[in-house]
C-alpha cells in the first residue's frame, strides 16, 4: 500500500522522509472522512469504493489545501471538508479515466471498471461527483462553490480536449499545456486556492498559492506522461507506452516529432489508428531515443522552479518547507 | 423532431393538444437557456451537445418546475434556472445511460457515444453535471442545493442498483420500485418540489407536489419499461426487448416469472448471461403472453391515480389542469 505515510524520495544526495510534516496527522483524520463520504447503501459498490480510498494515493491535493490554509487564520475544521472535496473530485475523475484507458489496476488494486464493468464505473464516478455537490451544500463555503464548479467543468474540457487531439501529430507545445492545465493542474491550483481563501489569507498570498499549485500540477502531469514511457507494468498497471497505443500525444512525443531523425516515420505510425504492435514499439523507441524524455524533464523542472518562485513570494512560515517538498517530490517520483 | 410543442395524445376518446398550456412560452425561453448552458470551447463536442438539446425531448421535468411554481409567489425569473437544472441533470444521465446501453439513437439522433465514442460520452456527461454545479453556485437558491445533491446521488444509486440486479430472477416488485424510484421518479419529485419551494408555496402544498412528481415518475418508468417490449426500433433506437438482452428485469418480466406457465423456462433463459438470439426472442414472447404487460399497465395507472389524488389536495388554480395532463400523458405515450 502506498500512501502519504511512507513517502520518501531522493533529491540530490538527500533522502526526504515525512515530507508532509505537521499536516500528516490531519491527513490521517481525512482518511476517515473520505471513507464516510464514499459510503453507499448499494452493496456491490460499497466495498470497491472503500478499497479505492484505502489503497491510498499520495493525497497531494488535500495536503495542498491544508498547507495553504496556514497562510491565513488557520483552523482545521474550517478547511477539513474542502480538503476532502478535492480528493473526491480527483477520485471520481480517476474512476472515469480508468474506463477510458481500460486500466486493470489503479493504486495497485483492480480498478472499478475491471471489477464491475464500465457501466458501473460510469455511475460510481457520478456518485462521487454528486457527493462533492452534497459536501458543498452542507458546508460553510458557498462562496467557494463558483471556483470549484469552474474547475470541475474545465477538468472535463481538458479530458475532452485530449480525445479531440488523439492521433494529431500537429499538436504543439501550447496545445499540450492548454490540455494538461485543464486536465490536471487546475485541480492542484484550486486546492491551494481553496485552503488560502477559506482561511482568509491576503489576496496576494492567494494568488501566489494558486500559481504555485498550477505550476506544480503542470510539472506533475509532464512527469506522469514521461513515466508512461519508462515505468513498468507493475507500477502503473498499464503497459509501457499506453499513451502512444491510445493515440495520446504527450510532450516527449511532441519533441520527437520535431527533432528526431526518424520523425517522418514516427509521424506515420502515430497518425495510423491501426498501427500494429511492432510499429507501436518502434514509435516508443524513437521517442525514447530522440531526447524527448530529457527535454520533458527539463520542462518539468522549469515548472517546479516557477512553483518555487511562487513560494518565495509567500510569507516566511514553516509550512513553506512542505510546499517546497511537494514541488520537489513531483519531479522525483517514480510512480 | 419531437418536442413538447407537438405533443398530442389520445386518452379515452379525446385527443389532447398543447397540454402544457400557459407554460409553453416559458419552455421556449428555456430552450435558449439550455443551449447556453451546454456551450463549450471544445469544438468537437460543441455541436453534438447542441444537437442533443435541439433534438428536444419532452421537457416534462422543467414543465413540472414551472407548473409547481404557480402554487406559491410565482415569478418566472426566480425558477428559470431551476427548470434548466433538472433538464441538465436529465440530459447528463441520458448521455451516461447511452454508454451503458450502447444505444445508437436518442431522441431520433445519433447518441454522443455512437458519434464520438464512449470515452467522450463519459466526460461530456460529467461536463453537464459540472454545469449544474455552476448553475447553483450562481443562483439564489443555495438552500435548495441539499435536496438537489441528494437526488443526484440517489439517481446514481438507482442506476448502480440496476447493475447489481442484472440477471437476478428473484427480483421482487419491491426491489423494482426501489430502483425506479431512485433511477427516475426522484428527479420528477425534485422538479415539482423545487418549483414549489422556490416560490415559497406552503409546506403542505410542497409535499403534495413532491408526492405527485414521485408517482408520475414511477408510472413513467413502468411505461418506459413496457415500451421496451412493444416499441419498434425506429421509435426508441433500440431493438425490442433490449432490457431482456441486457439482463435488466422489469415489471412485466417479474410478473411473468411468477405467473407464466412457462416460468421455469423463462427463468432459465433470463439467468443465462449467454442466451442466444432465439432464446431471447422466446423469453420476450413468454413475457408478452404472460399478461405481464397488462399487469404493468394496471400498476402504472394506479400510480397515475395516486398522482391525481395528490393534485386533488392542491389549491384549485388553473395550472392543476397541466399537472393532470402530464400525469395522463405518461400512461398514454407511445415513445
Amino acid at each position: 500500500m502506498s500512501t502519504f505515510l511512507d513517502f520518501s524520495f531522493r533529491c540530490g544526495d538527500k533522502v526526504y522522509k515525512k515530507i508532509l510534516g505537521e499536516i500528516e496527522e490531519e491527513l490521517l483524520i481525512l482518511e476517515e472522512d473520505l471513507l464516510a463520504w464514499v459510503n453507499t447503501d448499494i452493496n456491490f459498490i460499497k466495498q470497491p469504493l472503500k478499497e479505492m480510498i484505502l489503497a491510498g494515493g499520495k493525497r497531494l491535493r488535500p495536503a495542498m489545501v491544508l498547507a495553504a490554509s496556514r497562510f491565513g487564520q488557520y483552523d482545521f475544521e474550517n478547511v477539513r471538508q474542502l480538503a476532502v472535496s478535492v480528493e473526491l473530485i480527483h477520485t471520481a475523475t480517476l474512476i472515469h479515466d480508468d474506463i477510458i484507458d481500460d486500466s486493470p489496476l489503479r493504486r495497485g488494486i483492480p480498478t472499478i471498471q475491471s471489477r464491475l464493468g464500465k457501466d458501473v464505473a460510469v455511475f460510481a464516478g457520478d456518485f462521487l461527483f454528486s457527493k462533492v455537490f452534497e459536501l458543498y451544500a452542507y458546508s460553510e463555503h458557498f462562496d467557494l462553490l463558483r471556483i470549484v464548479a469552474k474547475v470541475m467543468y474545465q477538468i472535463c474540457e481538458g479530458e475532452l480536449k485530449q480525445r479531440e487531439d488523439l492521433f494529431n501529430t500537429e499538436l504543439t507545445f501550447k496545445d499540450y499545456i492548454f490540455r494538461i492545465r485543464r486536465k490536471t493542474a487546475m485541480l492542484f491550483a484550486l486546492s491551494a486556492e481553496l485552503g488560502a481563501r477559506a482561511s482568509k489569507a491576503p489576496e496576494k498570498t492567494v494568488r501566489a498559492l494558486h500559481k504555485y499549485g498550477m505550476n506544480v500540477g503542470i510539472a506533475f502531469q509532464i512527469v506522469d506522461d514521461m513515466l508512461d514511457f519508462t515505468s513498468d507494468n507493475n507500477k502503473l498497471g498499464k503497459p509501457v507506452g499506453a499513451d502512444i497505443r491510445e493515440g495520446v500525444i504527450t510532450l516527449p512525443t511532441i519533441y520527437a516529432l520535431k527533432h528526431s531523425k526518424q520523425r517522418e516515420f514516427l509521424k506515420e505510425i502515430l497518425a495510423n489508428k491501426s498501427a500494429d504492435e511492432e510499429e507501436i514499439e518502434e514509435a516508443i523507441e524513437i521517442v525514447k531515443n530522440s531526447g524527448g524524455l530529457d527535454y520533458a524533464k527539463g520542462v518539468a523542472e522549469k515548472y517546479v522552479q516557477k512553483a518555487q518562485q511562487s513560494i518565495a513570494e509567500l510569507p516566511d512560515i514553516p509550512i513553506k518547507k512542505v510546499l517546497a517538498n511537494i514541488s520537489s517530490l513531483v519531479t522525483n517520483r517514480t510512480k
